[in-house]
C-alpha cells in the first residue's frame, strides 16, 4: 500500500484551470503539502496551477507510483488500463457515478474491477476523499481548500471512514478547530477493491499512528477484520451506521450494502476488543484519549480523582462516574497531607476534590499542581478528572506542569475546560500539543477517561485454542443426505455426537419401546410426538410432561400416535428438573460469518431481552466472557438460592457451536431452546438444526 | 422580588478601588450596563470608579431598593440589620465564609436569616454570583469582567443555579461563544432565604423568560417546587447533582443539604412535567433549543424528517431517533415530487434525504430550501433535522429561508453544524439570531428535536381530583395509640379500613376460631403466626400454605402457636391463586415530602429493579402515567396469556397511598408486598406500615 500513502510521483488525472472543480483542488492541495512530482493529465491543458500537463497518463515519466482520478465515471475503465500499461501500482478514484448512482454505475464499477484485477492496478474508492496526512501534509483529496486554513495539526490518530462528504466535513471541522491531532485520515467510498481491513492492516503497523477510528456502514471481510483488530496493541474505535433497523435499511439505501443486525455487530466488536462509538465527534474524541495513553501500567485500575474549581461540576462529575465503569478513589493519608496544606483550616480534604477555597488563598496553579501531586502520588487514584476555566477569575492552570507531574506517574489526565472563547481556545490547542485529552462537556470527559482506564484492549488475548477438536468427518457423515430444518430428535442427536450435552431420549415406534425406554431412564419423562410436517410440537399438542408410569406412557403413545395419524415416531426423554432456561444457538452474519449467540430463555426471555453474541471462533476465555456480558449474571449465579451455572460448562458449549459453523457451511443456523441448567449443569432439551436446501448443495430440487 | 430584578437604585457594600477584588468588580459590572444609581459603601474611600463613597448603608440616599453585599462573612449580620433600619427590601449576599466553610460560618448564616426575619429583609445568597440579566445587561455579580468580551448575547433562557462558581463559569462560557442567548441567571449560592423556588415563581411570569433551565443540588419545598413546575406553560429543564450515591455523598459534604434518593427525585421531576437534564452545556441546549418552539400545534407528533449532505450522518442520525422517541416520518408523494424536482433522475428520494447528488447539479440553497419546503408540506413530518456545512464545498444553506419555511409551518428546526471553524461560529451566532438551535453532536440534535416533539408539558393536566375523600377521623382513630412497625394484620385491616383491597383474613386465637374462618372463607387457606416480636414471619417459618382441610388447620395453629411459645395469634388468609407479584408502598423523602412506589415484586423484582415513583398528591391520571413508566409494560399487560392488570384498580390504590402519606404526618412508611394481581385484580396480600414512634409524638419513650 505504499503506493498509496508514499508515492513518489503523482498523476492527477482530470486536471483542470478551474479552480471550483475537483481536477484543480486536488493539484492545490497536493501543492501546498505534497513534496513529490506531480503530473497534471489532460488533453485540454498545457499547464495547470503551472505545472505542465500530459495528455494521457501513458506519458507521464517517472517517478510515478500512484494516479488520482477525477473524470466522469465512464471515462474511468479506459483510464485504469492505461495506468496498467503504464506501471502504475495504484489508482485513487475519487469521482462519483458508480454503484451509488443506480444500475448504469453499478456496471461501470464492476468493469472497473475486471479491469483493475487484470492489469494489478489496486483501487481505492470511487466516490471518496481519498487521503489526508496531516502529518506528512499529503492531500490526496477533493477536500476543500479551507481544511488548510488553520494549518494542519499533525496527532497520533488515524481515522477510516466509509463515508465520503462525511470524511471531508468532518476532516475540515477537526483540523480548523485545532484541539484533536489526526495523523491519516482514509476515505474509502464505496470500496469496490481495497476496503476497511486492507486500511486497517496498513495503520496497525504505522509508527505514526497511534489510535484508530473508523466509520463503517458495512464490513467487507469480518474474520479477517476481527483478526487484525484482536492482534492490534493500537486502540481501535468502531463507529458503525446503520444498526437500528431503520438506520440498516438507509445504509442498504446508501451503499447498497447490508449493515447486519447491531447486536451481532456490537458482539463482534467487542470480542476483539474494539471501543464502540455512537457519533462522530464522541468517535474521535474516544480515539485521542486513547491514543494519548497508550502504555498505562497493567495494574491500573479504575479509581479516579476529581479536581474541580466547582463544588457542583463535582458532583455532577460523581453522578457519571458508575455508568462509565468508574468510582470515586479513597484519598490516602498522604495525598490528604498534601491538599491539606493548600486548603483552608476549616476544609477537609476529600475527592472530589474542591480546590477553590484553596485557591482563595494560595492561587490556581499552586493549588492545581499541589492536587495532581497529591493525585499522582496516591495509591488508591489511577486516574485524573481535573476541571479547568479560562479566561476569568485568575482560574488559568498551568497545565504543562499537571501534564508531566501525570505522565511521570503514569496516571492518565483528562481535562474538562470552559470559558472564555478564544482563550478555551487557546487551551484546547496547547492541550492537543501537550497530549492531554481535554473535552466541553462532563459526561464526555468522564466517558473518555473511562474508555482510557476501561481500555478493553488491556485483557485481550491472542486466541489460542478454540476447544477439543470437532471430528469433522463423523459430522458430514451425519449431514450426509440431510437438508432444510432438522426435526429434533435428529438435531438433538448430532449435537450429541459432536459432544453437546442433550437429554437422555429414546426415538420410538411402538408402546412397547416407548415402556422400555422410559423404564430405563427412570420416571417421570417426558413424551413427544416427532413428526417431519410439524415443527411446533407445543402448539399442536404433541408434548406432554410428567408421565409417572408404564401404563401412562402407552396410553400417551396411543394419544400422540393417533394425533399424528399414524405417521410419526413418539421421543421418549428423561424429565429435567426445573432450572434455568437459556437458549443458545449459531447464526450466519452477511460480515462476521458464524456468530455464537446466548441469551435467557423461557419467560424472562421477551421480558428481559438478554441476548449477546460472538464471532467464531470462539476460545473459551471468548465464550466466559460472552457469558459475562448477559444482563442477568444474577440469575447465572444462580437466583435466590439456586446453584450457579457451571460457566465452564456452558462455555464448552459454545465454543462447540462456533466449531459447528466453521465446520460446515451447510449448517446455517442452530438453535438449542431451551437449553435448561439444573443443578448448575447445562443440557439441550429441544434443539433445532437449519442445513441449507439440498438444492444448493447439489443442484437437486428440495 | 422585583427589588432583585429591577432595582432603581443599588448600594454596593464592601465598594474598593482595588480592581481585582470582588467589591470593585461588582461596581465595574453595573457601570456596563445597569441603568439605576449605584451607591458605594466603604468608609475606606472617597470614590470608586468615579462614583462617590458612602460610609455607611445608612447614608446612602434614594432611590435605592437593594444591596449587594460583599464583605467579609462576620460583618453581614450588622449589615442586614442596616439594611434594614435604611429600608432596603433585599440584599444579594455574595461573600462566601457561611455555612459552606464550618460550623462557624454555619452560626453567622443563623444569625444573619434571625435579623432578616426580624426586618423584612429579602436575603439572596450567600456564597453566590447574584444575578446576570443578559436582555437588561443587569450583571449584579462578582462574575468576572471577561463575560462582557463578546457583549451580552440575550435570548429567552433564564437559569436557576445552585452552585456559584459554577454559575459565574458557565455563563463566561455560554455568553462568550455566542451560540446561545440568556435571559436571567440566578446564582442562588447556600439558599439561606430565597430559594429555586422564589425564582421559578418569579420566572415563571417573566415575560423575558421563555425557557428555564436549574442546576439544583437540593430542593428546599419539594410540593411548592412541583406545583409550580405542573402549572408552568414553560418548559423547564433540571438538572440534579447528587442522583448516584457518591454523588449525594459529595453534595451533602459541598452544601450541607440532603440530595434525596436520585430514582425519588426523577420520578417528581417527571411527574411535574420537568424535562431532566444529566450535564450543563446539555442542560443549556435542551433549554434553548425547547425555549425554540413554545407553541407547537397539539396535534403534533414525532415523525422527523432527516435533510444531509452526508449519506453517512444520515444513517446515524436514524441509529439515535428510536432512543429518544422519535421515528423517521415515511414521505408523501407530494413532498417526494418536490425532492425529485431537485434530484439527479436515478435517485428515488427517501428519507433521510440524501441531498449531495441534487446539490452537485441545483446548489446547496435551492436544493436546502426545496427540502425544507417539502418536509414542511409533508402531513407525515412533524420535526426537520437539517445537517449543515459551513466553510467548503459550497455547502453554506440559506438559514434565515430555512428558518422561515419551518417556522410557518410549526414544525420544529434543528440543525447539526460542523465545519471551519470561523464559518461554524458565524452560523451558530445567525442560528441563535434566527431562534433555530444548532449543536456540534449528531446525538444531542437529535435529543433536543426529541425533547421538542415529546415536551412532557404538551399533556399536563392540572391535578382536579386526587381520588375519594379520605376518612381522615377513621384513620386517626386507628392510628391512635399506635406506634413503631405495625404488625401485619395491625397493617392490613388499616388498609382495608381506608379502602385498599386486602385479602380475606381473620386473626384467630384459637384452632376453632380458625376452623370457623377457614370454612367460612373457602379452602385453601394460607396461616401465619403474628408475633409482633417477629417482623420476618418467613424467616420465622411461621408462614404455611396450601392448608386444604379443617383438619389441617387444626394442626398447623397447634404448630404455628408452639413456634411462639403460645404468646402471638394465628392469621387465618384466602390463599389468592397464582399472579403477578407488585411492591407498592409509601416512603418520605426529604424534599418532596410523601412519595409512592410502585414496582415489580417477587423473583423479578431483584433481577429487574423496576420500581418507579412519585410524589403526593397523585391524581388518578398520575397514577396511571406512573404504571406506564414501568419497564415491565409487557407483564403489566397479561405475560404469555395472563390477564392484563386492572390499570384502574392499581392506580386507585396508589392514589389512595398518597393520600394516606398526606393525611398523616404519622405514617413514616407502608410497604405492600406483595401486591398480588389475580385475574387482573390487585390485592394486598402482605403490608407493614411504619409509624412514627410514640416518643416523637407524645414525648414518650417507646
Amino acid at each position: 500500500m505504499e503506493f498509496f500513502f508514499n508515492p513518489r510521483g503523482i498523476a492527477v488525472i482530470g486536471a483542470t484551470a478551474d479552480q471550483r472543480k475537483g481536477g484543480n483542488i486536488i493539484i492545490s492541495n497536493l501543492q501546498k503539502g505534497y513534496d513529490g512530482r506531480i503530473y497534471p493529465v489532460t488533453p485540454r491543458y498545457e499547464e495547470v496551477n503551472g505545472l505542465a500537463c500530459y495528455a494521457s497518463v501513458l506519458d507521464v515519466p517517472d517517478p510515478v507510483d500512484m494516479a488520482i482520478v477525477y473524470v466522469s465515471a465512464k471515462l474511468v475503465p479506459q483510464i485504469i488500463a492505461d495506468c496498467g500499461q503504464r506501471g502504475i501500482g495504484g489508482a485513487m478514484l475519487e469521482s462519483a457515478g458508480f454503484s451509488e448512482a443506480g444500475p448504469e454505475g453499478a456496471a461501470l464499477q464492476e468493469e472497473t474491477a475486471k479491469i483493475a484485477r487484470k492489469t494489478g492496478v489496486r483501487l481505492w474508492g470511487p466516490n471518496c476523499m481519498g487521503l489526508v496526512d496531516a502529518v506528512n501534509r499529503n492531500v490526496f483529496s477533493t477536500v476543500a481548500p479551507s481544511i488548510w486554513s488553520a494549518g494542519m495539526t499533525p496527532g497520533n490518530v488515524s481515522l477510516i471512514a466509509q463515508s465520503g462528504m462525511l470524511a471531508g466535513a468532518f476532516l475540515i471541522d477537526i483540523m480548523t478547530h485545532g484541539a484533536a491531532g489526526i495523523s491519516k485520515v482514509c476515505s474509502i467510498g464505496n470500496k469496490m477493491d481495497v476496503h476497511e481491513g486492507d486500511l486497517l492492516e496498513y495503520l496497525l503497523d504505522d509508527p505514526l499512528t497511534g489510535a484508530i477510528g473508523m466509520y463503517l456502514e458495512s464490513i467487507v471481510d469480518g474474520p479477517r477484520f476481527m483478526a487484525l483488530c484482536r492482534k492490534s496493541t493500537k486502540p481501535i474505535v468502531v463507529l458503525k451506521g446503520g444498526k437500528s433497523a431503520q438506520g440498516a435499511e438507509a445504509a442498504l439505501s446508501h451503499t447498497a450494502s447490508m449493515a447486519g443486525q447491531g447486536a451481532v455487530v456490537s458482539g463482534a466488536l467487542r470480542q476483539a476488543g474494539v471501543v464502540e462509538a455512537n457519533d462522530f465527534y464522541q468517535m474521535m474524541d474516544l480515539c485521542r484519549a486513547l491514543g494519548a495513553y497508550p502504555d498505562l501500567p497493567a495494574d491500573t485500575q479504575n479509581r479516579v480523582a476529581v479536581l474541580t474549581y466547582s463544588g457542583g461540576a463535582g458532583i455532577v462529575s460523581t453522578d457519571f462516574l458508575e455508568s462509565q465503569g468508574l468510582v470515586l478513589g479513597d484519598l490516602g493519608s498522604g495525598s490528604i497531607d498534601i491538599l491539606q496544606s493548600v486548603y483552608p483550616e476549616w476544609m477537609p480534604p476529600k475527592n472530589p476534590m474542591d480546590l477553590w477555597p484553596g485557591i482563595i488563598g494560595n492561587g490556581t496553579v499552586k493549588v492545581y499542581n499541589e492536587a495532581v501531586r497529591a493525585a499522582c502520588a496516591d495509591h488508591g487514584i489511577d486516574g485524573i478528572l481535573a476541571h479547568c476555566f479560562v479566561g476569568g477569575f485568575g482560574l488559568e492552570p498551568d497545565l504543562p506542569t499537571m501534564a508531566r507531574l501525570a505522565r511521570e506517574a503514569g496516571k492518565p489526565l483528562v481535562c474538562w475546560i470552559s470559558g472564555e472563547r478564544k482563550a478555551v481556545h487557546d487551551f484546547q490547542v496547547q492541550a492537543q500539543k501537550l497530549h492531554v485529552p481535554v473535552f466541553r462537556e462532563v459526561f464526555r470527559s468522564v466517558e473518555c477517561l473511562g474508555a482510557i482506564l476501561n481500555n478493553p484492549q488491556k485483557g485481550l488475548s491472542v486466541p489460542e485454542s478454540v476447544g477439543a477438536p470437532l471430528d469433522r468427518e463423523r459430522l458430514a457423515s451425519l449431514l450426509a443426505g440431510c437438508s432444510g430444518s432438522l426435526d429434533e430428535f435428529q438435531s438433538t442427536q448430532i449435537l450429541a455426537a459432536m459432544g453437546i450435552p442433550v437429554l437422555d431420549e429414546t426415538l420410538t415406534a411402538s408402546a412397547g419401546e416407548a415402556c422400555r425406554a422410559a423404564e430405563a431412564m427412570g420416571f417421570p419423562v417426558v413424551m413427544k410426538g416427532v413428526d417431519p410436517k410439524i415443527i411446533h410440537k407445543t402448539e399442536a399438542n404433541l408434548v406432554r410432561l410428567d408421565i409417572a408410569s408404564s401404563q401412562e406412557v402407552k396410553r400417551v403413545f396411543g394419544e400422540l400416535a393417533a394425533a399424528m395419524g399414524d405417521q410419526g415416531k413418539v421421543l421418549v426423554q428423561a424429565q429435567i428438573k426445573d432450572g434455568l432456561e437459556l437458549i443458545v444457538g449459531l447464526v450466519r452474519d452477511p460480515q462476521f460469518g458464524p456468530c455464537v449467540m446466548c441469551g435467557l430463555g423461557g419467560v424472562m426471555a421477551e421480558l428481559l431481552e438478554d441476548r449477546v453474541f460472538a464471532a467464531a471462533p470462539l476460545t473459551h476465555q471468548d465464550a466466559l466472557a460472552l457469558i459475562g456480558r448477559l444482563k442477568s449474571q444474577a440469575l447465572i449465579d444462580g437466583f435466590r438460592g439456586g446453584q450457579a451455572v457451571d460457566r465452564d460448562a456452558l462455555a464448552a458449549i459454545l465454543v462447540r457451536l462456533a466449531q459447528l459453523g466453521l465446520a460446515s457451511p451447510q449448517v446455517l443456523e442452530i438453535d438449542i431452546n431451551p437449553l435448561i441448567v439444573a443443578d448448575g449443569r447445562p443440557v439441550a432439551v429441544d434443539a433445532t438444526i437449519v442445513l441449507q436446501k439440498a438444492s444448493h448443495l447439489f443442484g437437486q430440487l428440495s
